[in-house]
């Protein structure tokens, strides 16, 4: 599985260098996050309103190759690249036109807000959505 | 009662014309709000966590005079000038140094959150707070 | 000449009270201006690329009549209500389905930004098509 | 050198989970490094504004140990901790009371505006301050 998250840079995107403010990244890899499990099916508003299931982040990374203006068109391509029990690691690749100009990872916990937020095992049906060709499936 | 909050303007609230983004504003009359109520001795992390009360917007408005810079000091006067049953008027001036660069207001509603939004009085102990010398107190 | 821009509300745009930030509605009043003016053939990018013109704010209002929450679909639809000589009146009504959830309007000014932000006359031929059936002109 | 920056989170910094939206660490980390490059006697402001410098990211990542709420109040503490030619890294920890609650890092060139940007080597002088007792100083 590998979802495409297609955006603009806003106006507000960017810093007085006149290049995107580089947190925003982020805000995207969240949003092609939230693609990618709506496009397998488990939309986040939906597993939030039914479950209390979110998936906050342990890590996130990001390499910066090329800087992004006001009105470029982005894709980003996202895949689980592990697939842990109750952790995964989902890549994103930043392509204006055909160039590489980001690329990212997140890893995140599936967790229960229902009371103190807490990670449990990821559902298998959830896993084998997840799982691409490509994916270790690893023990723990 | 005038509340202060003083900020700094941040890299990343600047946009590609080297001025600050104006929705940044908005969030500055937010924080200017809570700080105001921290002030009155109801903050609102804790109205919050104990009683599931919010203070959701009406209406917002600003009017820009002159921009501001990344790094500019600023410091936001906030005064409650209207006073109804349910509903609250807060007055934001920005000023760098000592000019006036912005004002703008926000009209709130007392609102809890426990089931559906849903607006009520505003407790009495909170409008005596509230309540500046040159404030209007509106029936209704 | 009515611009229509449409946007899903993203996790990020959620505070913890699960509705939308309401300084949002202002990011979306100015994406949606920027939509305007691309629909009129003059993109922002393009005008300060070339001319180093961008239309900064006088002063931006806003009424929110109903909450946006985390994946609601939204269409702002965007109209140019007063023309003045150096300066225009833009509405944005922000409709989920068919509702109307807040409604708000920018004023902005066209303003080169060569050296100091000054406001020159808006050109005749942007006039023209920012004109609508139904919008002012007004003399000064 | 040892920089402290210091902040509230703010109500628009959550979302509807109730917990700090990631991406925001990554401004905070932005916030820090100018904190820094402040302290060290080079506010980015200055540079900007006299050399058309500023420093943009290479990679950045952050670590996310423990969740942040509504009005806690945080402590970064950031330090060079690599030093390269025209490249260094700095590392973030983010503190709540003593309790260590994330950690990241950010990789940024020294690079001019003035025309298409470009990478330069960081002056000696700036070297000099940015080199704490225990960073590595590395060829290349």
């Amino acid at each position: 599985m590998i979802a495409e998250f297609r955006f603009g840079v806003r106006w507000g995107d960017t810093d007085a260098a006149g290049i995107v403010f580089y947190p925003n990244f982020y805000k995207w890899m969240d949003d092609a996050t939230h693609e990618f499990l709506s496009a397998i099916g488990y939309p986040t508003s939906t597993l939030y309103a039914e479950q209390q299931v979110n998936v906050p982040l342990l890590e996130a990374n990001c390499q910066f190759k090329s800087p992004l203006f006001f009105e470029d068109r982005v894709t980003v391509r996202s895949a689980v690249v592990e697939l842990h029990q109750k952790v995964f690691k989902i890549n994103h690749e930043f392509f204006k036109d055909e160039k590489l100009v980001a690329e990212g990872f997140e890893i995140r916990a599936w967790t229960s807000f229902k009371e103190k937020p807490k990670s449990y095992p990821i559902p298998d049906e959830v896993r084998e959505k997840m799982m691409p060709a490509n994916a270790k499936a690893v023990n723990g």
